[in-house]
C-alpha cells in the first residue's frame, strides 16, 4: 500500500504557460520522499545526524497532463528497489480530479565519510526497515 | 557538432549538502535549450509568437559528479530525435576540469489551439531547419 | 485577529548555509497572502478570472533568526493599509518554538487591460471586502 | 562608479503572469553581489574558506517595470553602508532599453563561529578593501 503526500500548487510554480514549471514536480517529489521516510521510521534529518547524506543519483519524469495553480495534487510512492546501496522510489502524480499528471522514478544512494556505502553496514537500523517495508509490499501491486 | 551552453553554478541554486540542487539541472537544461533553438534559427519566442509552445513531456537525468558553487558548467546538446511532432535533446554537463558531471535527456512536443500538432504541418520553415541541423550532424557523434 | 499559515521548510528551500534561502521567504509570503485572501472572500483565482491582476509592487524583510530544513513556519498575516488601488500587508513568520524569524511587507496593486486601477471602481464587491475586514481590525492591534 | 552585472531573464523565471516572478530579482542580486565582490578583491568564496558567512539581515524591493523572458537586464550596483559590521548595497535594474525595472537594497551582516562579528577585528585585510573602494567612491554620485 502506498504512501500519498498532498500538495498545493502554487503561483511562484507556475511558468508563463500557466501551468507548475516541470522542474518544480522534482521539489514536490523531494518533499513527498521526506515525508514517506518520516513514516518508514527513517527520517533523513536522522541519517544526516548520523553523517549520512543520500543524494540523488538518477530520475526520470514522464509528464501526462499540467498542473495549474491552485490544484492539488496527490503523489502516490512506492519502493521498487533496495539493495542497501540504492533506494529506487515510483511516483505518480494525480490531480483532485483522479487524474493521472505525472509518473516519476528518483534513485538515490548513500554516502558516508565522502563514499557511497551500504546501509547495511552503516546503519542496520534503518537497512532492516527498509527491507520489512518491501516485505511487508510483497505481492500488493501498486495501487494508483 | 554538438553546441555548447556554458553555466555558472549560483549560490542560490545550492542545497544543504553544499551542492546544486538536482532540481536546477533541469532549468539549465532549459536555459542551453533556449540558446540552441536560437543557434538553430528557431527561437523559442518565436514559437511562442506563432502561437506555438513547446511543453516537455518526458526527462531523465543521471548525476554523476556534484557541481558545486561557483563552477562552471559547460552543457553540450545534440538532437537524438526529431519526428515533426517530438523533439528530444541529449545533454552533457561538464566542470571546468572537464569531468563529466550529469548526463541528460529531454523531449518536447509541439502544441497550438490547445492540440499536440506536427510542426511540419504548423511551421513548415521550423521543421526544415531541424531536418536540416539533422542531415548536417549525421555521422558526427557526439564529440563529448 | 490576524490570519496565520503554516508552512514546512523544505530541503530544496535551503542552500548552502543550512537555512532557507532569503528569497524563499517572498514565496511563502505569497502562498500565504493567497489563503488569506481566499478568507478574506476575495480569492486571488477569481481575481485572475474576473481579469484582474495584483503584482508587486514593493517589499521589504528583516531577517532575525534563520529557520533551517523540517522546522514550522507560522506566517501571520494582517492588512496594514488598503486604499482601493493599493493593498499592504505586515508579515510576522515565527518558528515552532515561537521565536520570532522574520518580519516582512508587501504592497500589491490591480492592473485591469494593463493599466493600473481601483478595486472600487472595477471590483466593488472585492472592495467592499477589504474594508470590511480593516474596519472589524479597528482597534485590534496585531497579536503576534 | 557603480559595478554592472548583467543576466539574461529565463522562462523557468516567469510565472503565470508572463513576467519575473518577484521573488527571484533577489537571486539576481546575490548573483550580482558575489562578481561585485570578486571585482572587489573580497571573493564570497574566500570568505567561506575563512569560516566567516555573511547572512542577508535585511532587503527590500521597488518593482517599477515587469522585465520578461529574453530580456536582458543591467545590475548597478553601490555600496551605500559599511561599518565593518554590516554592509549595505544599493542597487538599480534596467532593462535593454534603459528602463528602470527595480531599485532594491540589501544589508548583510558578517558571522564567524556563529557570532556576529566586525570584519575589522577578523579579516582586516578585507575590510580596508571595502574602506578603500567607499573613499574612491566618494564624491561619486550613483550613475544610473
Amino acid at each position: 500500500m502506498s504512501y500519498i503526500y498532498k500538495r498545493k500548487a502554487q503561483y511562484h510554480e507556475t511558468d508563463q504557460m500557466a501551468v507548475i514549471h516541470h522542474s518544480n514536480y522534482f521539489r514536490w517529489l523531494e518533499e513527498a520522499r521526506v515525508e514517506f521516510l518520516k513514516d518508514l521510521g527513517t527520517p533523513y534529518k536522522e541519517f544526516e545526524a548520523k553523517g549520512i547524506i543520500s543524494p540523488i543519483v538518477d530520475v526520470s519524469a514522464k509528464y501526462i497532463k499540467p498542473i495549474t495553480f491552485e490544484d492539488t495534487a496527490y503523489i502516490y510512492m512506492d519502493i521498487t528497489k533496495y539493495n542497501g546501496v540504492k533506494l529506487s522510489i515510483e511516483y505518480h502524480i494525480t490531480n483532485q480530479n483522479d487524474e493521472l499528471c505525472v509518473v516519476a522514478t528518483t534513485t538515490s544512494c548513500f554516502v558516508k565519510d565522502n563514499q557511497v556505502c551500504s546501509l547495511k553496514r552503516v546503519e542496520k537500523e534503518f537497512d532492516e526497515k527498509f527491507r520489512k517495508y518491501i516485505e511487508n509490499e510483497q505481492g500488493n501491486s501498486f495501487k494508483k
